[in-house]
């Protein structure tokens, strides 16, 4: 394709496309940085999808049931800020002219939160099409949960805009999978299908038959030869609104760069046109006589028509809403308070009553048990609780009992099937928790967090309440192995910025962890042990310790410490045992610190009464890499951990080989 | 599927089938912990690939021609080792009792270099499949570059046995998506499709049409509708192994468990079936009236004839080696050279003679460049070097000069176009290196890390020499903003064990990153700049210095250094101008530590040397998280670092705001 074949536009379109396309390669121009080949080849189809599909109301962006638009290729941003000035979201033509600058809400890719319109933050290739799954499977839950006949609260759907790179990804092939098992018919992706990629057309990489393959998911696909035919994008998405039963992949045949010199080839994709190559496409789109940013005012006026044309529509769905409240009193009740993102009033309540009744005085239980009891505790008051695995289900004890799989035939289930597709389940569950209305969490074993990482990123860039679930935590795991055991990952969790990693001691600081991740303000990743590990006495100690980050569990004989034991997770009924040994010898504290990030946030008295600075006898016991743990004992304290990779062999057998024994941990304090 | 349906055995099969599937599953019993379900459906399957197809010879497991096998669902191990005892790989029926005991060379997960006849470490889903890929593409490579007529030096099939588990699995999508466009004839993947997962039918969450899917990717696929049936799984194998251009699917319908009371459940998969029903298995098998671990004569032997069978070829393919050395004794050397794992004698004086012409006295130059400069200065001494990008090739200057593309129609390329797949490309490059006579590398963005992870794990389990080039290494990404600037991902490296991760400060310390990682003995992730550095003076002292990990780049004044700044890669310079501007108040040491892990091995007497330990006053410099400087700096000293997520803006806006300008650093130190 070597020249666009414009069809079917009225003047008006054709005037409101090449706005588009004009404004987004000069946003690029004078950033002196960015993408301008996506938006010259999909400003055709994205303005089609915008202007006569996409129900939205740009003077209520928060409106609950909008139709979600994500862009999946993050790098089109400026097409998609193009649009969203154009569409009155309150971008200004400033904004635009300060497209990746400093402070602007015209980042080179798009974040959520910072732009009005933007629904969730993209870039890192696959995950806005992953995300897109979540958020179609998040209205269905909620049309389950919240319908009644008359009042469809949520009835909208989900599209993305996808391209090759996004294809090529295996979150993306992950995703689509479940996607199609889960029938997902009120979602929709259009292919931005330039068969151009960075190193070369998309022959030398990628020659597969992205239709077949989308047929065997079991989606609905279907074809547009010519991306810049108004008509036929039209009526394939008509097809795809109306297929309601499989996900929809809309493939239009687009050109890279079009109408720039540089079209159908890989130098159009990221960087800027360049000042010739810019006027050519001026010109070449009727621009040649108009100033820089030009935008027509019967464009203008346009846009603003086309955005406006749902606005009646959402005016009825909020006069609906009111009705639905005074008929369903409580559904009405829960609706907003979930789309607040408020827990329920009777919350701790609830959870520290079913926490002390499950565990205190009972025999030894593993946190990830204790984590599948709290998940039972808090189901039946939290209606927005779903979640599931990456079909470790049983074993990370993710499941809510009594509840259905969530599915085509149980549109409302809350319990998650994700496959063996870890990297999908975090984008799911970030697309989940971009929707509203729902407390997503996701397991597996730590180990497989690497899988998850890109995902977990995104949700804590976004500062989402993702809540990951990730049990087996340590050498612990035994027989499985190395590959199976979790070494680096608890320090690898914690570089991650705002993420709380929280690595409970017991069943009650288990219970602490889930309040802490489900009342926080991003994700956490609760780090939880196969091996079952002795319930605290200290209950409402451990409990409300656990929730400050770190605290004293047991104070040293006497009250005034000589040495310090810090310890996380299993580890912590060691150090309670070596200080046992120590008795009458060495006045030892036993400090849990099972949450890094939430302890450091305490006042510096707080941390300083926890850890005294005057006592540097400090012993930090881990299993996993000591990296990192010198922050807590500094340089006079030591660091019992696991440095090297693991061994396959019972467990008892790798702690003992390993120094985990409270007889060594007594020694090492001796030796400080 | 209720009952096995055994087809086409002769007594002499089905014992030695069955023997495998119930030494299998005693060896799970007796270790307490493991996998029977695999291994009991698809015995069949094996027994056909493991002694009717696989060109291997046990006298010689290192035979650079035999044919690899890769378990990719690593839990079948049982199954695997039970072959290989059989097979007379040296796994004697104690190490068959011993499985996943502490030090025996049957560990829960097949683990490469502890078992002979293990190829690769398999348990992470969808990496065996991918790094099979690897193989493939590595043989083909090979075989362009060494055969000749009439010496087929190399010409070897790989095969993979993959699962339910496998291919769900992101990373198995791009790997086949990979497989289908490099045409890999010689690659067979077995299904053991057993439709059932740890948390129930595949339906649940895998309803697609995985023949089709594979169809869509380019593959051959032939589907076995009932995997007892030896004689079926013998012509579908036949069939894949005639079909050279694609790369094949054999789909076998299998039951998990088969023979067992568990049989077709999700209990058969994960742990042992018990007494009674192991029982009751061996019963079904015919083994009710044998002892524990028994093996029929007529069985012994008949594996043992079955393996030598190739024995006879394997000396002959030595012989014509000889041959061909003789006649072809360069080629010759150099494959002697690069099985070995050697580099060519002149390495260093190539390097070094090449980075002292290019940079020596130059402008200033990102490190990405002058890592684009080290390939291409090696590449022509390097017949080995192999590799390619995730489609940022231009960006991460991976590309060889003058070499084409790898693929089909130029199979013996070394440019290797990987697509937009992080995470199959370092499974691929894992597989390249464990086929051995490659040096493979792969880049990518280093924010893009996270989706190598899981491979870069395997490579650092595995101690492959694997090189990451990894770069856009900080927040100095600019405009793409915080998608695409790494923060948190040096300390998420560095904390993975046997890894190096080396961040050099100009194009010499550059080069010597890359002599470390090609020499190393374990892969290394090389972190670069995309901005340009200036070439440090002092190349000779940076060279050598940096293949120390770290060294004194810049004295004090006078000698006696009052503080110690430390820093690594761009900030280096900024080091070296605040040192400047520091000049007559504090004599400032400039300390360039491009590698934790390698400076860690050093004496301590060297370590010492450069970071005097009674200079308390030190200052770490770096673009990414504080986490674990305080090892190098202490109580008393100070990290300058980036500790939130990243901002849109111009590179040089961005470090201002951020600190990272000489004057502040300079006033950090005297603050000290």
């Amino acid at each position: 394709m070597k020249t666009t074949q414009k069809k079917n536009y009225t003047r008006k379109d054709r005037a409101s496309v090449d706005t588009l396309r004009v404004l987004a390669a000069e946003m690029v121009e004078k950033a002196k940085s960015g993408h301008p080949g996506l938006p010259l080849g999909a400003a055709p189809m994205a303005y089609v999808l915008w202007t006569r599909f996409l129900k939205h109301d740009p003077e209520c962006p928060s409106w609950p049931d909008r139709d979600r638009f994500v862009m999946s290729p993050g790098h089109g941003s400026a097409l998609l800020y193009a649009w969203l000035h154009l569409a009155g979201y309150g971008l200004s033509m400033e904004d635009l002219k300060n497209f990746r600058q400093w402070g602007s809400p015209t980042p080179g890719h798009p974040e959520r939160g910072l732009t009005p319109g933007v629904e969730a933050t993209t870039g890192p290739l696959g995950h806005g099409l992953a995300m897109a799954v979540g958020l179609a499977m998040a209205e269905r839950q909620l049309a389950a949960r919240f319908n009644r006949p008359g009042f469809p609260v949520f009835d909208h759907l989900t599209y993305a805009l996808v391209s090759d790179g996004d294809l090529m990804e295996g979150v993306a092939s992950e995703a689509s999978s479940l996607a199609g098992t889960q029938g997902l018919g009120k979602l929709v992706c259009v292919y931005d299908d330039n068969q151009m990629t960075i190193e070369g057309p998309t022959s030398i990489s990628f020659s597969e038959d992205v239709r077949s393959r989308f047929l065997a998911y079991g989606w609905h696909v279907s074809v547009v030869s010519d991306g810049e035919d108004l008509m036929s994008v039209q009526l394939a998405l008509e097809n795809a609104k109306a297929e309601t039963q499989r996900p929809s992949l809309v493939m239009c045949r687009t050109e890279l760069g079009a109408g720039s010199p540089k079209a159908d080839t890989p130098g159009a994709h990221g960087e800027p046109l360049g000042a010739e190559a810019l006027a050519a496409t001026r010109e070449h789109y009727g621009f040649g006589d108009k100033p820089p940013f030009f935008v027509d005012e019967r464009v203008a006026s346009n846009f603003l028509a086309l955005s406006q044309a749902h606005n009646s529509a959402r005016l009825d769905w909020e006069a609906a809403l009111s009705a639905y409240v005074g008929k369903h009193p409580e559904l009405g009740a829960e609706l907003e308070r979930r789309l607040a993102g408020r827990l329920p009033d009777d919350f701790e309540d609830v959870l520290k009553s079913g926490a002390k009744s499950s565990f205190s005085g009972k025999p030894p239980v593993a946190t990830r048990a204790a984590s599948g009891k709290v998940i039972n505790i808090l189901a039946p008051v939290m209606p927005e609780l779903i979640g599931g695995s990456a079909d470790l289900a049983p074993s990370n004890k993710t499941q809510i009992e009594g509840e259905p799989g969530a599915g085509a035939l149980w549109p409302g289930g809350r319990n998650v099937h994700f496959g063996v597709r870890e990297q999908a389940m975090g984008a799911v569950l970030n697309g989940m928790a971009v929707h509203g209305g729902l407390a997503p969490f996701g397991g597996t074993f730590l180990v497989f967090s690497d899988f998850l990482r890109p995902a977990v990123r995104l949700s804590a860039l976004m500062g989402l309440n993702v809540v990951y679930v990730l049990t087996h935590d340590s050498v612990g795991v035994g027989e499985d192995g190395p590959t199976h055991q979790p070494v680096e990952h608890l320090a690898a969790l914690r570089a991650i910025p705002n993420l709380n990693v929280i690595r409970p001691a017991d069943a009650f600081e288990t219970a602490a962890a889930w309040s802490l991740a489900l009342g926080g303000k991003g994700p956490a990743a609760l780090i939880l042990s196969r091996q079952n590990l002795p319930v605290l006495p200290e209950g409402d100690l451990a409990y409300q310790g656990a929730r400050a980050g770190g605290y004293i569990l047991r104070e040293a004989e006497g009250g005034v410490p000589e040495a310090v034991v810090i310890a996380t997770g299993s580890e912590v009924s060691l150090a309670l045992e070596a200080r046992a040994i120590l008795a009458g010898k060495i006045a030892v504290r036993v400090v849990s610190l099972p949450c890094w990030e939430i302890f450091e946030k305490q006042s510096r008295e707080y941390r300083d009464l926890v850890l005294p600075p005057n006592v540097t006898k400090r012993l930090a016991v881990e299993a996993g890499r000591t990296f990192g743990w010198e922050r807590w004992v500094g340089d006079k304290g030591a660091v019992l951990g696991v440095d090297e990779f693991g061994h396959s062999a019972p467990a008892s057998v790798i702690f003992e080989k390993l120094g985990f024994t409270a007889r060594n941990v007594a020694g090492l304090v001796e030796k400080l």
